[in-house]
């Protein structure tokens, strides 16, 4: 394992203190419990809170600010974070309209997250993001288990709760995200988590683990490796059946949102070619792109591969998109 | 070599592609030759082009647009344009003030700017870039290496050209912030050019090599690997060590802008525990960071590994630092 850090048990509190130093005009670290907060508390709203494992940098700490979270909770690398984090962070920063907590679909993230909604004193909600179309039921997962459409749930929601929008709106419109889109990941190798020091899966230099999850967990199939064209074509594929499955089938001309998401050491060269392929491959299906988003914005330490995420825009959707956004990670606007 | 490509060969069209069409709202791409422009022409200001080997992206495409760069000449990987690119994309955006080249000094990059300027009808001039204080004359280079301190000099140079400043007064502005900067870079793996297939340089599990190049190319040293913050300490005071042996030793107190740039495979957990150390590190020498900037910026396509810049402040520098932006790569204000 080669990797920038000084002790294993270090990582996160150094990386976190990094982040919050390099955006000290955005975020606020808090530590012992480890929650983030945006610099300037905002008053009369939903205030929203995302939270999972490190590793997945930018994911969430990276989204908080004007138009995204309110907070966001990080656990260890790859691990839940636990109550105290939530009901500490959701003290910090309520502001009288309740609280949302948009969680990624893993056990150990719904258990926790319910753990402290159960204790927690003020209206809450809680969106599900489930968008990985490539398993059902999986390593660490009861169905689906939501991967890098989640930033888009983010996004949308934070954007609708600026306006003053109560928990029960701002919910519906996390679940309507969620059930729009779909997304399927491929690795060409395997993480290291540092605390295990060895990559989570072997594979060979001719393969690609296509289906996989954020972790490293298996996805569908160990397939042998070929050109962009065709592993985007089985991709895109996925997506578009996984919402015919659904009964969501998008109409032709239909617009979308087309998220291709680096898993932390493919370069944006690489990325924006799996782009070109799926844009191209989109259209062939009738449909209209009108919204991108193409870089590392929810990773898996330092796996090489990437996923594509695609959302069914309408109306709604496409205008707390394009909404202003002011966080590390995403920004655009005023 | 497992990457996302298709043929060797359609790489580089193929991912200008992708970054076209995931940007069509800031950028028009040009085939043949290849260059990039901005989606809206400006008017009535010095325009400033870019341009380099391909495979250090976001560089230079990302940064194409308002208050940045009006033009982009991407070479093949880590190969230089050739001057029919510049003088093409000089035609396409020149707006009666004249063009300033801002260009890496690497000899070839240096020669193929040089021709197109012989050739050029419209006044121009260059800023060359060498803020690579890791080594004097290199693989590549006669003098020092312009590396990820060059989007510091985009940036500033771009802001002051939208206010109307003249070309000389631009050329000015560029020099006088590449002066200000030095960058030191350090990988943990090779990269591997796509053509190559094979790693530029071997290197073991447990070295690295300080000072490396952005192609890959023979920095100061091959090291034993160590603890993040050791590295980190030989990267701060060669930097230090630099701008005291040019006579530019800041005084105590000092505002400098700190940027940990990530080489393409390093993931953004590691990037800010980095820039953790760094900006302890620059503390304890009196230096305020006051500026940062920590991502994938200038990257040599898959290498492990990142780089420390430091910018020497002065209000002149901030004021073009915070000015709004609005490229793929960097957004900010309005």
């Amino acid at each position: 394992m080669k990797k920038f850090i000084n002790k294993v048990d270090d990582i996160l509190t150094e990386s976190l203190s990094g982040f919050a130093l390099a955006h000290s005009d955005l975020v606020q670290l808090h530590l012992d419990p480890n929650f983030l907060t945006r610099k300037q508390k905002a008053s009369n709203k939903v205030v929203i809170i995302s939270g999972g494992g490190s590793g997945h940098e930018p994911l969430h700490a990276g989204y908080i600010g004007y138009g995204m979270l309110d907070a966001a909770c990080p656990g260890y690398v790859f691990s839940s974070p636990t109550p105290d984090q939530m009901l500490a962070a959701a003290e910090a920063v309520h502001a009288d309209k309740g609280i949302l907590f948009i969680v990624k679909n893993y056990a150990g993230d719904v258990m926790n997250f319910e753990m402290a909604g159960e204790m927690l004193a003020f209206e809450h909600a809680t969106v599900l993001t489930s968008d990985d179309c490539a398993v059902i039921n999986s390593t660490y997962t009861t169905g689906r288990r939501g991967v890098a459409g989640t930033v888009i749930v983010e996004k949308c929601v934070g954007s609708l709760a600026e306006t003053g929008a109560d928990l029960a709106t701002c919910k519906a419109l996390g679940d309507k995200v969620n059930t729009r889109t779909a997304s399927i990941g491929v690795a060409l190798t395997s993480c290291t988590v540092p605390a295990a020091g060895r990559p989570t899966f072997d594979i060979g230099d001719n393969e690609i683990e296509m289906g996989v999850g954020i972790h490293g967990e298996p996805g569908r199939k160990r397939e042998a490796m070929r050109e962009a064209d065709a592993i985007v074509k089985d991709m895109v594929d996925a997506i578009l059946a996984d919402f015919t499955a659904r009964n969501m089938e998008p109409a032709k001309n239909s617009e979308i949102l087309l998220l291709v998401n680096g898993f932390g050491a493919t370069p944006l060269m690489e990325l924006y070619l799996l782009y070109n392929s799926a844009a191209k491959q989109l259209n062939t299906h009738g449909l209209q792109i009108t919204r991108s988003l193409v870089g590392n914005y929810t990773t898996a330490l330092d796996m090489a591969g990437g996923s594509i995420t695609v959302c069914l825009l309408d109306d709604e959707i496409k205008q707390h998109w394009d909404s202003p956004v002011h966080t590390a990670a995403l920004r655009w606007g005023k």
